[in-house]
């Protein structure tokens, strides 16, 4: 079996177009570019589009793994002009116009897009990430689905009250979006899954403390929107810490505005920072340690190269205001990237002048949090939804941004379960968690023994 | 929060009944006694019930691992007299009645039923695990998953054609039912699935080899049912390998009856033993590490231990054979010694003579396995099935076996669309598999840019 030519052979003299990661960004960009006269590779460290923004469900066991995350190849099967590599690049070195992967190989490009996304950032605290872990990807989700469901495991078996509290206890770090719906829906894991499953324990006593060090949860959203999450997070029994500032993470609890808070479970929303891909640019970034790039997308010296996406320190033309770190931000980025390569190829080709290139306008389309079953808050071209009608915007939007039919009705068919019959499916300890199994079984059932 | 007493206080002077093991036998034990005159603490090392039949298809992407497993708190949620514990079981002290735990603790029982199933067996090779893993827990079949898929990945970005070769070859040791149905999927994975995603690789020349030491596969079944097997597997690209031992395991391949057949994947499904929880017991083993029990299924000097499943060396009353290693031995097991248990306490509670044990029978229930789509082979009370009608059965079966009605809906949605419309759900690479993402896609776009 000898190597298949990649790209077909009519494709083989176009530029090629090097996009890095596997995004909203990075596979809209890719998308848009299939009539294009280039080749294009996409690149991503692992082999799946992963849907993000509902990574919080996969972490409390309404969906499963396979249901948000879909293989970027099977996106891209029909699209002739497209090849995706699985591979992890760690620089990028403009002078050579080059990419350099972790093995140490090179890669040439003659366009290049950087859409590689955020990390969870620690505010330079970073032993924190190990004790309160963050949720970027789906090792994370299931790693923190794992301890969740091992807390209220050691709850159960637990005879030292005081022990018995840090297992229950649950300490989101962070107001935003992800924080908001997380907190929210540990404590309905809690309350509507859980409860019925545990004899000793009542999980219903389980405290989740959300906390925010603004003053007011859901920042990016409307004064009303962020009073209407608090009201309903305080009614499901979600305590709400407002301008309170983490100062410490320690081996089983934290410290929030100077008391000391016994958490076995304490996760990280706080805050994200770009891809460090974008320091090996060797260009100016922002403190979120985003490119400082042009209203074009392109990176200062070089117009064949452009971030987008969360990595991207952009602003929007009209209103001025950075633009959020959220998939429309990054899908107009690519939308608008994607037209530029298009018509400057073209008119290469043609040997044509190109026409002058946009600033980025952003469209806001909207913010949407969710808080348990049938509540939700939503923000959509000026109108402001709250409640049921808010939650059944956020159920529709999300479906149809998801890829794929099947992942839709599968998501549809888990939501109908853990919605209408309270019934979590995906509730497994897996993975690495091993070296929290210290449930004390012997010592509980030597009390039983003794009752 | 105080701890709330476990038991109802009803229950508390009733025996303690410890069952270790949520399998198919510690479930239906647990809940064969649910009105029986005792306490029953169910204990196992993961807080799902696991149905091992499938779990090849969560290593061929077919399935996803909640539609496979099921949290055991759940099953015995309604059961008053039942607790489930999460715990790590060491060593039995039977001179103490106590289990002795992975922490130190003890626990006492009154009546202690050994239910811990089987681990891979590597015929005294233990190196060979990390490099040919087995297949008995959810965590070996995603990592199995993750080998398979990256494999495929690896293959895509090679140039030099002998590593390309062993890429693209998977060796499965053992040609019993799991070995078969393995061997079967991953071709099929390989042809259908992933052949339109990948443009250089032709996945269709992925080889699968089936080796097997014995005269034919499927060797527990008759051997009219062997052949077909053979014939099915050999006509969707199977290569079988009978008589032929595999004398060694290396990191990339393995030899077999002398020939080296280099392999990136290589899956052990040779064997299994006991789980090493029965050397702890002080009593005669069988060479399989199996408990040699007595007709009533107890050990040997303590009437009130019990050992099942596949950890139990136990003989059918009626044929004299070993009672097979699969679900419905172990079921039956169970049922018996529910009913010794049952009426022993309740002959004791009412100061009567309890009723002589029996001796157990096994109802051999029939063998299937199917090998990729609309084929199967089956042999159920002496009734021979080949092909689509042993397939439709195999479906069946295996979709009434599973527990709870949202896992059966979504295998059956999961089948439907692995079977009619040929898409694999649960692509997904994950876990600690970091260390194979060794894919050159620099080198393969260098030669990109070249060509």
């Amino acid at each position: 079996m000898d190597p298949v030519p990649a790209h077909p052979a009519s494709l083989r003299d176009l530029p090629l177009v090097v996009v890095v990661g596997g995004g909203f960004g990075g596979i809209r960009l890719v998308q848009r570019l299939a009539n294009a006269p280039v080749r294009v590779v996409l690149i991503d460290r692992s082999n799946h589009h992963l849907f993000q923004p509902l990574l919080y469900q996969v972490a409390t066991s309404v969906l499963t793994e396979s249901e948000i995350a879909y293989p970027i190849r099977r996106i891209f099967r029909s699209q002739a002009n497209a090849l995706v590599g699985l591979g992890e690049v760690r620089a990028v070195d403009r002078a050579d116009r080059s990419l350099v992967f972790a093995d140490g190989t090179r890669a040439p490009y003659d366009w290049l897009v950087l859409a590689a996304g955020a990390v969870s950032s620690y505010f330079g605290k970073d032993g924190w990430s190990g004790l309160a872990p963050g949720m970027k990807t789906l090792n994370e989700a299931t790693a923190i689905r794992a301890r969740v469901l091992q807390a209220f495991e050691d709850a159960e078996a637990e005879t030292d009250p005081r022990a018995l509290r840090a297992h229950l206890t649950f300490v989101i770090v962070g107001g935003g979006a992800t924080g908001v719906e997380l907190a929210g829906a540990i404590r309905e894991l809690a309350v509507e899954a859980m409860a019925p499953d545990f004899r000793r324990v009542r999980t219903e006593s389980t405290r989740v403390v959300l906390v925010e060090a603004g003053e007011r949860l859901l920042s990016s959203m409307g004064e009303a929107s962020s009073e209407a999450a608090r009201k309903a997070l305080q009614a499901i029994g979600v305590e709400i810490r407002l301008k309170s500032m983490v100062t410490d993470v320690f081996d089983g609890g934290v410290v929030v505005a100077g008391e000391r808070i016994e958490a076995d479970t304490v996760v990280w929303a706080a805050g994200v920072s770009a891809s460090p891909l974008g320091e090996t640019l060797g260009t100016e970034l922002d403190s979120a340690g985003r490119v400082k790039v042009l209203p074009d997308c392109s990176v200062p010296g070089t117009p064949k190269v452009f971030v987008i996406g969360d990595m991207a320190s952009q602003t929007c033309a009209k209103s001025g205001h950075q633009v959020p770190g959220v998939a429309p931000g990054a899908i107009q980025m690519a939308e608008m990237v994607a037209g530029i390569i298009a018509a400057e190829t073209k008119a290469e080709q043609r040997g044509k002048t190109p026409p002058p290139r946009p600033t980025f306008r952003y469209k806001d389309k909207g913010t949407m949090a969710t808080i348990g079953r049938a509540r939700a808050v939503a923000e959509v071209s000026g109108l402001q939804l709250h409640g049921l009608s808010a939650w059944l915007a956020w159920l529709l939007v999300h479906l149809v941004l998801l890829v794929g039919f099947r992942n839709r009705l599968f998501v549809l068919l888990s939501w109908a379960f853990a919605y209408l019959a309270y019934s979590k499916g995906a509730r497994l300890i897996t993975g690495q968690s091993r070296s929290r199994l210290k449930t004390p079984i012997g010592e509980e059932m030597q009390r039983l023994a003794r009752a």
